[in-house]
């Protein structure tokens, strides 16, 4: 947090947010002096100034002093060195927040230049650069065109590209039915200077994407714009007092909420967040009877049922984390897989921390069959690729063992066993 | 670098380790008022104390105020949630220092807790609390026994489990004919505390590991000492100037340079370090004569060189970065391999940046086949892992392209297809 200076608790920005978050939090139905989200306020404040501290980050300060004099070819002919060999450097893990839906997205940055006037800059610079550019609201194609303008200004080459690979979390993958390869949406945008000024052709973009080694140079893909979000809660019973919060949550951000692009912003947010109000009802199981036989109890089948995918909100640092759930079960019967996967989305709906959801579908599902239960949840946390821990790759599995599966380890390792090799991702996987 | 203070610039460590890096450059027969390497001691002392702050850090700022009530099962018989259910967070990329020869290793982190007493810690100070420990000079042991004991002294949970899985640049590689598998050994450690006591058996263990989905569960192995680190420089050759300066950077760290493990520490630093000296001669290409035919200039065939591994030393921050060399050129006869690695090696085996390297390679190359050479140079950066970088999966590519292929893109195209699609990383692959 050092850009932001000391005492980033007691400036007026983060005060103003924190009271804007409190009034989406209470229009969430949720008791803000609960303890797992009475800290939530000043924990959104901070990384949300976090993730925004670009727009007070000079380019000037990161490239000067590392820009390094290179000598170009003695006397051969061709292009090398501090003049014309171009350099690439690749798989830069960065993110970003979207403008449209202030979400933050994960993004693959690669970059390349070809040096002029003898000079290279420093290759983490290039890392740095990006990062002003990224820790802004962000759309992914401006994104690009600034980072390509800003090195093209200061490191004055033949020529800059730039190409990012985007994974946006897939807001239309919120309906019940939602398989896993609808959690994010991927976006590839390229921008380019100089020699690289048309991006659909010319021979340096040809020797760039070559070092790339894409395999899919084409299509160019845009993301269907967050703007399209479908989702079930009307606009018309959003709360004006969640959306007035939003807008000034924007400007204190030091954003301008009638810029083009976010005048639509507030609506969204609050849209998507309202999936994960706190409704308060128990969840109805619709009279299914399992008719568990306890004489046979032995006898009984282990029943599994795997990747059951689920959306949900960290209570914490309101953030979504999402994943795939695994339900193992000893009966003669199968729980209906429409009725599980429904427990899953109901517990999912929600403020929640992986912990609290594991342990209440494992109850829910516990009274349906008689006890013998095991859960375990997979997800991604996207709090664990912002703010500051920019874990990319990381993913967190927990786990409830009931009756039979506490007690018996044979039972555990059973049902461990099926469980699938594939990890959990927001990106690449 | 807000840990260390403002004006850390100024700071009398700081100013200290610079003074010793200059005795290292000097040693070294570098000039140290050239242009690339100026501010290198000051990059070096910077780099160094930010990567050692965890001595500074305490892990009571971070885990307070992150412990979250939550409650365990309401009836049923079993264990989850705030009690019992095992909580695992996979795949957390980090960094560390060796204290045996003081390069920087990346490590993938696995933390797995069984909370009691109702109460789960925030997901991401599992990595903070592992970093705390990781900003220190650590062996890889001791580093999980660091972050599992700080854990449960702090949740006091059921058990505590680490599994670390490093890599550590392979100095034992340092030879003419090592090959790529060499760049790195692979270790991994674990350590348990509570119900993960016994990290040999155990029922939490089998859960635990069965999560990380690990196929190789045995053996937990450990490195080949980097103790035992074989040099072609002997020790009495050793400047006694650099490794008192050694010894001096060490006590800056605020770090006691006669703890036994760090006792043979500043001398096999030295050793490693004297490998990239500035040699000053020629390299001398024993009298190969090409016999390039001019006449026949468009019916020399491309030949092509792949994978020429080599080791070099960033000039930037003393760090070393290596990958492979890829060298195409034309004409009827080959240019013997191991003329062309000796050649990489030389240019390698020096304080570098890498588009010089690849200019530098090009250039002898061009010397000897008459003109007609592409050069590409891919490599991984230690220091784009370390200094707060942390881009632990980026590689970078340069390229020189003299006669023909500057000129016909078509030649260069006909190169660069030729190209294997394996990227160079420090660890994982």
């Amino acid at each position: 947090m050092d850009d932001l200076g000391e005492g980033i608790e007691r400036q007026p920005q983060t005060l103003a947010i924190e009271d804007a978050v409190k009034v989406l939090l209470q229009g969430l139905g949720e008791d803000i002096n609960r303890e797992g989200i009475k800290k939530t306020p000043f924990r959104v404040a901070k990384a949300l100034r976090e993730a925004t501290k670009g727009y007070k980050q000079k380019v000037k300060d990161i490239v000067e002093g590392a820009l390094f004099p290179e000598a170009g070819l003695d006397a051969a002919v061709g292009d090398a060195g501090g003049a014309g060999g171009l350099v690439v450097v690749r798989d830069l893990d960065l993110f970003s927040y979207c403008e449209s839906c202030m979400l933050p997205f994960q993004f693959k940055c690669h970059v390349g230049y070809i040096p002029s006037g003898q000079r290279v800059l420093g290759l983490s610079k290039l890392s740095r650069v990006a990062d002003v550019f990224a820790k802004r609201l962000q759309d992914p194609q401006r994104l690009a065109d600034e980072v390509c303008s800003a090195l093209h200004r200061w490191i004055k080459p033949t020529g800059v590209a730039i190409v990012l690979e985007c994974w946006h979390p897939s807001l239309e993958s919120f309906v019940m039915d939602s398989n896993r390869e609808g959690w994010s949406s991927w976006v590839l945008v390229r921008s380019g200077s100089g020699v690289f000024d048309n991006v659909d052709e010319g021979e340096s973009w040809n020797d760039f994407l070559s070092l790339l080694k894409f395999k899919f140079v084409a299509p160019w893909s845009r993301s269907r714009s967050c703007s399209s979000l479908k989702v079930s809660y009307k606009e018309g019973q959003l709360d004006s007092g969640m959306v007035t919060a939003v807008d000034s949550i924007l400007r204190c951000l030091g954003e301008d909420p009638v810029r083009e692009e976010l005048v639509g912003t507030p609506v969204r947010f609050v849209k998507w967040l309202m999936n994960f109000r706190n409704t308060g009802f128990e969840m109805k199981l619709n009279g299914f009877v399992y008719g568990k036989n306890l004489a046979n109890h032995k006898e009984e089948q282990l029943q599994i049922e795997l990747n059951l995918s689920f959306w949900s909100q960290c209570e914490h640092h309101l953030l979504p984390f999402y994943g795939v759930v695994h339900i193992g079960y000893f009966g003669f019967n199968r729980v209906p897989k429409s009725l599980l996967r429904s427990i899953v989305h109901f517990y999912g709906f929600k403020l929640q921390v992986q912990e609290r959801l594991t342990r209440q579908i494992a109850e829910v599902v516990s009274s349906l069959v008689g006890g013998d239960v095991m859960v375990v949840v997979e997800a991604a946390h996207t709090c664990m690729i912002s703010r500051g821990i920019e874990k990319f790759g990381s993913s967190t599995a927990t786990i409830a063992v009931l009756g039979r599966f506490s007690a018996e380890p044979g039972a555990r390792a059973m049902f461990l066993e099926s469980l699938p090799n594939s990890s959990i991702e927001l990106g690449p996987s």
